[in-house]
């Protein structure tokens, strides 16, 4: 079963990364408003059962993909 | 409009962070076959029209976000 998680900075963190690509943009004459930068990963799982694999996914994006601490995770799963 | 953007390495280019995340999650005993790891970016346009918003997002990506020789790039537009 593959796993699509997605990993975002929380709203009220500040985010270096995206506010100098959005520089980058507006100097490049682009219409943007702000870019925000998070990750993506592709997690595929060895479990077939679609209850225990989304009990997995989301213990591991706590411990290891996302420091829930300043980060937001939300994953998706297919087939 | 708010796009999305996900940027992933190509199937055929060796991805050495999603492997040690792979190693990682195995050796906490997790049921991991494998994992790859892209970036996401959330880009606010200041530009109300969907085609042109869409012609702006695959020229940013294909100029800045992405890497046209070693990534893939997908965006969905919203709002």
């Amino acid at each position: 079963m593959k796993a699509k998680v997605i990993v975002t900075l929380k709203k009220s963190i500040l985010d270096p990364q995206g506010s100098a690509v959005e520089r980058s943009l507006k100097t490049m004459g682009y219409p943007v408003d702000s870019v925000r930068i998070g990750k993506f990963m592709e997690v595929t799982l060895a479990e077939a059962n679609k209850a225990k694999a989304e009990e997995v996914m989301d213990e591991i994006c706590r411990k290891l993909l996302a420091n829930p601490v300043i980060e937001d995770y939300f994953f998706e799963l297919e087939g």
